[in-house]
Order: C-alpha cells, then sequence, then structure tokens
C-alpha cells in the first residue's frame, strides 16, 4: 500500500501533500526506514543507482521533473510503468522562461544593462521587433509546443523541430535529420527543449551551431538550453561564442550540475547562467497530478503519460 | 503642397520615407529653407516651442510617438486636427517591453544575475508562476489592452484602469478615483502607460505607492513606468524603494530626459533604468501610416485617431 518517495531534493514539503492528497496510502520516505515488500508506487527524482530495485510489489513509477532521462538504463528498474508527471504548472514556468530569455535578447537588454551601469543614454533608433526574429524550437511536445504559441503571442516568427512527423496547427514543424537543416538554416535563435536519449547527447554542437541563420537581426545565432545538459558540448558553445558562430547563450542545464565553480561559462560576457530553475515542479499540483493518476489506475483506468522505454521519453 | 518634418531627431531616415509612400507631396525640413505658405501637413516630434506657428495652409499635424503631450499647451498651435500614429508596430514594441519585464520580476531574473556574478547555484525551489503575481496596467487604450493581453496569455493576473468607465472583454476594468483605490490594492505590479495630461502629471507618487497590494509574491510591490517621466515623482520613487514601500522599479521615462548623470536611479540596486526605448516608433511604418491617412484626409474621408484637445490625449 505504500508509496515511496525518493527524491534528491528535501522531501519533506512532497510528503507533505502526498499524506494530505493521499490519505489512504501511507507514505515512507528512501533512506528511513520501511517496508519493501508493502511499495506499489513511487514518486522520484534522480535516486541513488540501485535504490529502486527489490520492490516486489511496484505498479508505478511517477517521475516527479520534466524529463525522465535520470530513469532510463537504471540498473535493476523494475519493469513497470513510467508516468512523467505532465502539468500545466510545469509547462507554464518553462514558457515563462523561453519566453522572458527570448525578449531579453529581442530587446537587447543585457546591452541596457551595461549601458545602466555606465550611465549611458543611448536607445537604439531601429531596433528589430519580434517579428523580425525567427525563434526555432527543438523539442515539439508538450512543452515546446506551448512555449511556441506564447513566443506567437508575443509577435516573434516561430517554427518547430521533432524527430517525428508531427502536424501542429499554427506552425512550420520541419522533423528528422533533413528537416533539421532546413530548420537550422531558418533559425535566429534557438530553444533547447529536447529530452534527453542516446539520439539527442551532445546534439547541440559545433557542427549544428554553424548551420544556424547568420543573417538575423540580432547579430548572430543565440542559443537557449532548457532541456538537459547532455544535450550540449560546452566546450563547443565557448568556441562558438569566441568564434563568433553563437552572438550568445543563455543555459539553463549543464553537462555536470550544479555548475562547476570553475566553468568558464559563469563569466563569459555573452553567457546567461541560471541553476536549473526554468521549470521547477510545485510540490502542490505534482502531488495532485499523482493522486490523481494512483485514483485512475485503482479504479481500472490507464496511468496517463506513460513513458515509452524504447524512445526514452 | 508640402509635408514639414519638425523632429528632435536625426529627420533624414524619415524624410526619405516620406518621400517614398507620399511621392506626391514635397517634403521639407524644420531647420532649412522652406516655403510657410504651402506647409499642408506637420508630422512632429517634441518641436521647439513656437516652431509650428505661422503654417496658414495647415490641415493636420502628426504626432509620430505614442503621446501627444508635447503638442498640449504648445504655443501658437494651429487650430487643425492632431493625428496620433496608432500602428501595431509601435504598440507590439510596447507589450514586448512590458512583458520582459514583468517576467523579470516574476522570474527573480535580477537575483539570478547576481548569483550569476557570485558563481552561486541556489534555485529557488517554490517560485511563483505567473497566475500568482497580480498585473495591474493604468491606462487602458491600444497600448494598455494589448499589453494586458499579452501578459495574460503568459499567465499573469491582470486588471486595468482607465481615468472614464471602459469595459474591455476579458479584463476587469477600474475607473475614476474611487475605481483606483480597489485597483492598487489588488495590484502587485503596476504597469503605468498613461498620457501626460494635467490630471495624470505626478500621479505616480508616495501616496499611490502607499495603497498598491503588500500581500503579493514578489516581496512587495513594484513599478513599471513606459509612459512618461512626468506621471512620476522620482524623489518619491527612491524614497518609497528605500523605505520598503516599493519593492523594485523599472522605468523607461524621466522627470528629465536624458536621466541626468547624477540622478541616483542609475546606481539604485532595484532599479532598472532604460533609455526611453520601449515603443520607438519605427519609420517605415510610421511613414505608411501618416501616408495613409493623408490619402484618407484627400479622398474626403476623416482622420482617424484624432486628439481630444479637451482630454489630452
Amino acid at each position: 500500500m505504500t508509496l515511496l518517495v525518493a527524491l534528491t531534493w528535501d522531501p519533506k514539503p512532497w510528503v507533505e501533500r502526498f499524506r494530505l492528497y493521499l490519505p489512504e496510502h501511507p507514505v515512507a520516505v528512501l533512506g528511513e526506514a520501511f517496508d519493501r515488500s508493502r511499495v506499489r508506487y513511487v514518486a522520484t527524482w534522480g535516486p541513488k543507482p540501485g535504490s529502486l530495485s527489490d520492490l516486489p510489489a511496484l505498479e508505478a513509477i511517477f517521475s516527479l521533473g520534466a524529463g525522465v532521462d535520470h530513469l532510463m538504463g537504471y540498473p535493476g528498474l523494475p519493469d513497470v510503468p513510467i508516468v512523467r508527471v505532465a502539468q500545466d504548472d510545469l509547462t507554464n514556468r518553462m514558457s515563462e522562461y523561453v519566453v522572458l530569455h527570448c525578449l531579453m535578447y529581442l530587446r537587447d537588454q543585457r546591452r541596457y544593462d551595461a549601458d545602466q551601469r555606465a550611465r549611458r543614454w543611448e536607445p537604439d533608433k531601429a531596433p528589430p521587433i519580434a517579428g523580425d526574429v525567427r525563434v526555432g524550437v527543438m523539442g515539439f511536445g508538450v512543452l515546446g509546443q506551448d512555449a511556441a504559441r506564447k513566443l506567437k503571442a508575443m509577435g516573434f516568427d516561430v517554427a518547430g523541430w521533432s524527430r517525428t512527423p508531427k502536424s501542429v496547427e499554427g506552425f512550420e514543424v520541419y522533423s528528422g535529420e533533413d528537416g533539421l537543416e532546413r530548420f537550422l538554416a531558418r533559425t535566429g535563435i534557438l530553444v533547447s527543449l529536447l529530452p534527453l536519449t542516446p539520439e539527442t547527447r551532445g546534439i547541440l554542437n559545433a557542427s549544428l551551431f554553424a548551420k544556424l541563420a547568420r543573417d538575423g537581426r540580432l547579430g548572430g545565432p543565440i542559443l537557449i538550453n532548457a532541456g538537459r545538459g547532455g544535450l550540449q558540448v560546452e566546450a563547443d558553445i565557448l568556441a562558438a561564442l569566441d568564434g563568433g558562430v553563437l552572438r550568445a547563450a543563455t543555459l539553463d542545464v549543464f553537462e555536470v550540475e550544479p555548475l562547476p565553480q570553475d566553468s568558464p561559462l559563469w563569466s563569459h560576457p555573452r553567457v546567461t547562467v541560471t541553476p536549473h530553475n526554468s521549470a521547477v515542479s510545485d510540490p502542490d499540483m505534482t502531488a495532485l497530478y499523482v493522486a490523481k493518476q494512483i485514483r485512475r489506475h485503482e479504479a481500472g483506468e490507464p496511468f496517463q503519460n506513460v513513458v515509452d522505454r524504447t524512445r526514452g521519453y
């Protein structure tokens, strides 16, 4: 009957909410004493390898963040459905992040920040508007489509890229290897919201940066990665910035997190670093979502948002 | 037959475009030689007092920026229609500015900027989302309504205030003195897009700041003024910031512009200064708009967006 909470974050606020929203289920915390034979559900993020094996009564695993790559290739992971937490709150936060950083580039906010420090009054008399800027959203699932709709509402010229062909009203969606070339060739701000899979690992590299549009209004292509750190090759990002291939980058995710103290990304004048905060899971909304899925399951209905283990997302 | 261009900015790009879009009208520039008796139209921004008097053939004045306060109480201003340039481009730019700065506060971007400089990795684990933040847009005309719609698309909880009662689908619009109190009491981020009139001069003052909502998620009320500098009392803003009445302010306009070198606003840690660049007029779009209005007029149709001189906007 037990719900096991296995988190690398402080589990306390989560445990409180699971107890509130699932009063019929005892809640245990990984690291404290509990009866492994009674665990039917696991709510997890980034558990230690091996800690989820040997759970004979397990029926489902809930991944509490936006991705599930932390569970892929996990040793001893029981063969039960992995349910992704897909909730509006997380989607909205991600779109806020993407629109904020696209607008900061559009409006040249870093230049005006520097001007303020220097007490310099120099308005750009012919700045671009959003419609002059082509944003390309890589990864066109729930998160990517919501971000694209909000970017479009702000006036940006938006297209998407998806691994598999996809039709989304209001957007040109490129797909596959061939589509990727054409997608990159029309993209001035590249927004990465891709899942991390063996196919996407390291995809944000020198070869890709070189294919981005160089005729945009922002002085060169810009990278915004709010997907996963494993998507990017940080040495290539730094080389592209310094070689004039990339104009700027906003990174919320990194090869190693927290970003190591000695990373040159922290102090690069054209890099914005945020601490993987683009789409924090809200304990309330997430616990409610998990409770709803468990109730569906116990009423004989299927789980929603089950991960395809072959695709890896 | 002449169109006179009277600008405090570099008139060259404007003159070129008027010649392109209005080939049937000679274009003259204030400060160069021209025949005053032949001037039928004036396209202007911030002309020197008196420079527009003594134009006997004048039929209309086009104000090229978002406001017309620079023409109100202007000595010797001929009694002809003043036409406001209302075009999407300018509206879109203003909304970009407003959404950008609301998102910067929502996402605590200034804190993360400081964290990046300090190489500090400290994501907020329970940040607000846009729906938790109540934005109040003061001035609910074309600009205010467009900004409100885009803020709402991003998820913000938005209401408007207008001097005169107004019904706008999808928004609660407060009006008048009594409505102002209730509007301020529910507002966490105050966005000022008001026109400058004798009634609104100095309206952004200590007494108003004290009425803003103090129970929001952003640590105190925030002011964003992208209207006119004359709306704000800068001494009151500084006192409110230092006294904990205002949490932060983003100012695009100032009592004196350019903002004087010795203004304490430049270096206040919770003030963002931008150089009156929120909604720069695009010469192409503006010249096209003026050309369209002149053609309408010459075809016997009325001008659109004529200023009400009694209201002052």
